[in-house]
């Protein structure tokens, strides 16, 4: 712990200075002085003003309470964002006076306060001693830079995050949009697109790899270290947009991700937790759709048409009235009547059964919980049921087709609609029954109505970060929100830049990012930035196994050109995926502490051989933003190259055909086989009109191909299609290449074990 | 719609004025003038001013921007709080000049604002039109007092609520206490607690009833109206303590809970949606649980003690060590080691096998849904489960005990300890498996650590309400949190009252507020409010059945004092219950408008023979404060008389005596009797440490007897004790008295058919 003390002086009349007051370790109490009238704003009432008080009397009187307040450790200085004149910074510095504790003081002074004439400075102090931990100056955000620290909680925990409110402030939106959570998450409404949807877009980046190791290559880090630096180095407006992680595996194996080192989103126990309750509200609303459709289930099979009908639609005080979603389902039946008195007995009969054939149903339970005990089940076993039981499955909660709709959706009504065109099962005559004819559309849309504002946080530097749905990679498509994205792109401006991270290697994520999801938004990309690592180049050229929790073979740890020249098809491969497309790509080679100069040197020069627009080193890992410049200006210059954004197919193709363009000029394959079940599939979907969707692959992203075990560029291979699903609501069909885990388990020892909470500092430990 | 214009006028230089200025619908921008140092600070970006701006221009400009803004559909004028000075109330409503629309303005003049030296007026406008919606003043809040809306959610919707962060100042909240989440909900910190440590107590008021009709009989909404009452219409401090509903039934059968009528919390839609995530919190950290049991069971299944061991303890850089979990579980089972490689086989194999014995699982998975399918499952039916399967089910969230655990601890050290101790089955040979066995404490904590904070929200009046916790009131004890109302009586002051609502009827709730909350907590309890209904007595007196959604049989819409007088025995012998605990009790009688004079009269009149301190008519549900006025008078003097709390039974009594008390005095049975299975597990808990901890009785709370159909005061029954179970954590031991659902259902047509959100005003349609 340390104390500041703030000397009193002579402040120009016009100038106005801010200055955040730190109690312990929370950023709560702001006092504003504004010398230009001399107003003192107080949020806490920790000091009092007598009201005939002179300006003199008034500054002494906050001075000495700050002084004197044990609670007060640290505060900023931050100079007026618009003022037109050069800032006397020595006359601040000179106020920052360390007459007590001094600890990391001295380094702030005139040496950046000096930089420009929009100079900011920091001091915060954490309860471990007092970091250096300086604030420089961008063009309209205040950036916190670089501290020490070894785990990534630890350097998470080492840095203060500005209050959220600031931040949004700083990057142009109003209160009126902003719904504070606390003081380091807020919620963006969807009224900033629609102030600001005449102003241009900003450069759109997405952030892709190439085939990784099961340990992960780094693309967050590198979404958020290259957006670290366009912001505080290179003074850039930019957002990095982001997927909310499942909070059920970060008890088990993982333990959290958000970025890592230097380069990552603060605070990390908040972005690994409940975060603001989107996750929970998907939860709820899939599981209220899988109540529904047994309840009905049940419900049919224990009542006549007519008891059924009573209830449905009840005599409310003498009289029986439609709601709004009976009339829906009146209309789709064909049936043209608005009084309930007067359909006929067969009318009635349409109306009241959705006649769901139990063994279509698709819809699964989810929980956000890593319960392998749920992967199969058998429910309705209470006598209750009268023994109506069927085998069920429970689902981690990021694999419901909600989380799809959130992430694709472009608005309320969007929503809504979308939330009620979900197929949950086909009726016994083979027609799509939808969460519209079970009647909870209104329902699922009250339930995630909070959950479509996207997320603000900010990453160690205080760049701003959307953090909004988190879809499956490979039964979704795996990328963040649409909404997420186009505010971040009007919030920019023009010039400005959104990073974005779509999940999985080139060969889907990027894919999807492309066919899917710039499909429904309408963007249009500029960039795609690679991340490859000389670790998992070498696994394609023939390395050993890698696997999580296992020391690395020494073939990744010293050099070998040979094995990372074999290994680099794979780059060349997942260079020329994007290249179809028509964007320019930045490779971003995310070095490790063992990779040689030479390993280096050649995967940048094979990358610009396949045909990259560049490739770059990048330490942004240990150093934050600062190790992604080079990457952030070969962005900056490659935003500017030309580019001719395609779609790889066109939708109206046949669902085969689509299927069969992705494996053949993606993955590499020779050609696509159906098991009996897909073409079952495709022909009922394309009957029930589904076959003009985008497709969504379900595939290992360990491969190019079907099998994990293939590294590198496999050849000679037909990729099977053993069965198709229809997301309909999210608006995609995804065939199965292998079977997919959607419900993850708990190893021997979890990483619950490591984690706790101090009881009285009220720290999370242990979370990574 | 409407506008207002403001004049421009010359302000007394000493006085400070707040305006707030209403864009659309919500309360986002507030312009704050303070013209002693004419401080303009303007959250959103509106109005640019000038730094060289004389006063005069500045108030101009301010005015004019004002005017001309076709946002700004309406104002507060707010007079400061803390003035010696009597304010010139007419120089600031000439300044309100409506000089364009005129609806509803009139009536705000001089009338309001010249009632008292503190005077506050409120002029906002809905998109339906201009209502008159005023606001008076109490001590030091502002309230919302009555307007005019049909349906509870209409009602709710009429009153626009104050910004949370404006009422959590007027009750004396510092802002680095609260934490806002959104304009309408906020958390507040423990640390107000340990600040107000010292401060006195309020008058604790606990609201419970008689025993109640399926339809409930007003309990939450006389605790809102008799807090309204006590605010805005005695001007007293005053907060109302409620439980937080369960989300589930929302789109069940009930379609939620938030008082009712013009006594409730608002806003009703987040009230009874996510709130801020607390019931989520829960849902997720009872889960995690379950899938830690049944994942250990499988993992010790399948593994040697040496592969376990390895695993548990696992080599990390060549070094094994011990968890801060592992050696609490090591010094559990009596092992003194701290160095991994010194334990012996024996050792070990204690170490790494807990041997669950599956067939005593207590603990069940959750979820905050209507799911009637859950109530009994098989689990574990995967291949990848080997064949592992066993029956298990899911309960409703509210019934977790995490949620009792939420309700009754007072910090989060103590919350740890409790979320440790939970004892979730038993082993092999009868010791108890806990969580803290299981490893898992922490991670509880860590997913426990925000929901621990009470919700602060408001009820349409403007009174402060804290919405925290909601154990179900029959395996639970159905009481809101400890430490709402601990921060609630520290904020009130000693001349201040808490309002606190007890679960089902006094036999139930009440007993276990007395018996079980306040002995936990240590609080002392001032006066029982006891509502009673015409209605319900007249059940108790014989009347026909009543049940939800079926019209009322005539009896209970015409006078009828005979059958009346025969029902009034329930009340008697329910204020008797209160009385034997030593506490004043005050009967409310919640009027509906069929009750005659005659009936009302007579229900006082049996009251007070009863020995009731005082018996009141309330009509708070049709006016609000103003119609509980009789019942706070009422409640004020009882606070004032004479009391001598005490328990009911010592916890150090054998279980068998301490359940044979509750039934013999409370429920008037002539004794208990206790099932073989009972028998045993009292024998059980007593052996293992747990016979000294208080009952909580699982009973119907339809009758005082263990039969819901036998009404008013049954005679000569014995009541049977079926089980026995046992909440560790949360620290008590709950006889079954008949079989309790834990997990409702949906109807044939659940009330999600009427639910919807206007994607245009995004307003909540139906949840009422």
């Amino acid at each position: 712990m340390c104390s500041f003390l703030l000397k009193r002086m002579d402040w120009n009349e016009s100038e106005q200075i801010i200055f955040y007051i730190f109690l312990s370790m929370s950023f709560k109490t702001k006092i504003t002085f504004e010398y230009s009238h001399l107003q003192i704003g107080i949020d806490a009432n920790h000091i009092k003003l007598p009201n005939t008080a002179t300006e003199a009397e008034v500054s002494d009187l906050c001075i000495t309470a700050l002084n004197e307040n044990p609670a007060v450790h640290g505060f900023i200085v931050q100079l007026p964002l618009d003022s037109n004149k050069p800032i006397n910074t020595e006359k601040i510095t000179n106020a920052v006076a360390p007459e007590k504790d001094v600890d990391g003081l001295s380094s702030i002074n005139a040496g950046k306060l000096s930089r420009g004439d929009l100079g900011d400075c920091f001091i915060p102090c954490t309860p471990k001693g007092c970091m250096e931990l300086i604030r420089q100056t961008g063009k309209e955000l205040t950036y916190l830079l670089k501290t020490n620290g070894s785990s990534d909680i630890e350097i998470s925990r080492s840095y203060m995050p500005k209050p959220i409110g600031q931040l949004a402030k700083e990057i142009g939106l109003i209160s009126e949009e902003v719904e504070l959570y606390g003081q380091t998450k807020a919620k963006v409404l969807l009224s900033a697109l629609k102030r600001l949807k005449d102003k241009p877009d900003g450069k759109y980046v997405v952030v892709t790899g190439i085939t990784p190791t099961p340990l992960g290559e780094g693309k967050s880090t590198t979404t958020m270290g290259l957006a670290q630096a366009l912001g505080a180095h290179l003074h850039q407006n930019v957002f990095a947009c982001v997927r909310q992680p499942s909070q059920g595996p970060t008890f088990g194996i993982k333990g959290g991700a958000a970025g890592g080192g230097y380069s990552q989103v603060i605070p990390m126990e908040e972005f690994n937790l409940h975060l603001t309750g989107d996750i929970h509200a998907i939860t709820a609303a899939s599981n209220l759709v899988a109540a529904a459709i047994d309840a009905r289930i049940f419900h049919e099979l224990t009542q006549t048409d007519q008891a059924l009908y009573t209830r449905l639609v009840p005599l409310i005080n003498g009289i029986r009235q439609f709601s709004d979603i009976q009339i829906r389902r009146l209309q789709k039946l064909g049936i043209r009547k608005m009084e309930p008195t007067t359909l006929t007995e067969e009318e009635m009969h349409k109306f009241v059964r959705l006649d769901i054939d139990p063994t279509t149903i698709t819809w699964q339970r989810v929980l956000d919980t890593n319960d392998r005990f749920l992967r199969s089940i058998t429910i309705g076993q209470s006598p209750t049921e009268k023994g109506f039981s069927r085998t069920a499955q429970f689902d981690i909660t990021v694999a419901s087709e909600i989380m799809a709709v959130l992430a694709l959706t472009d608005g309320l009504e969007d929503m809504r609609r979308r939330l009620g065109r979900m197929v949950v099962a086909s009726s016994k005559t083979g027609e799509p029954v939808t969460t519209d004819d079970l009647g909870v559309t209104g329902a699922l849309t009250v339930l995630m109505k909070d959950a479509i504002k996207p997320n603000l946080m900010q990453t160690l530097e205080g760049t701003p970060v959307f953090v909004h749905a988190g879809p499956f990679a490979n039964i979704a498509h795996g990328n963040s929100s649409v909404l997420a994205d186009k505010i971040a792109l009007k919030l920019v401006g023009q010039e400005g830049f959104v990073v974005t991270e779509a999940g999985f290697g080139a060969d889907i994520g990027m894919e999807k990012f492309f066919n899917i999801k710039c499909r429904y938004s309408g963007l249009q990309p500029h960039v795609v930035v690679l991340v490859a690592t000389v670790r998992a180049l070498k696994m394609h050229g023939g390395g050993p196994t890698v696997s999580a929790g296992v020391p690395l073979p020494k073939e990744y740890t010293e050099e070998n050109l040979q094995l990372l020249a074999n290994g680099c098809s794979n780059l060349s491969k997942q260079i020329q995926n994007a290249r179809i497309f028509g964007i320019p790509v930045v490779v971003a080679v995310n070095v490790f502490k063992t990779d040689t100069e030479a390993e280096l040197d050649l995967v940048a020069q094979m990358a610009k051989e396949a045909g990259a627009f560049n490739a770059v080193k990048c330490t942004h890992w240990a150093e934050g933003g600062k190790g992604a410049l080079a990457l952030a200006q070969a962005v900056q210059r490659a935003s500017q190259a030309p580019s001719h954004f395609k779609f790889l197919y066109n939708v109206e193709l046949p669902v085969m055909d689509k299927i069969r363009i992705i494996a053949q000029q993606i993955y590499g394959a020779d050609d696509i086989e159906l098991f009996p079940e897909a073409e079952q599939k495709i022909i009922l979907y394309t009957k029930q009109g589904f076959g003009n969707l985008p497709i969504c692959m379900a595939k290992t992203h360990l491969s190019l191909s079907h099998d994990p075990e293939r590294k590198g560029v496999p050849k000679g291979f037909v990729l099977p299609i053993r069965d198709v699903r229809a997301s309909v609501g999210a608006g995609f069909l995804y065939p199965l290449i292998g079977t997919m885990s959607t419900m993850p388990g708990l190893p021997t020892r979890p990483c619950f074990y490591d984690i706790d909470l101090d009881p009285v500092t009220e720290e999370v430990n242990g979370l990574f």
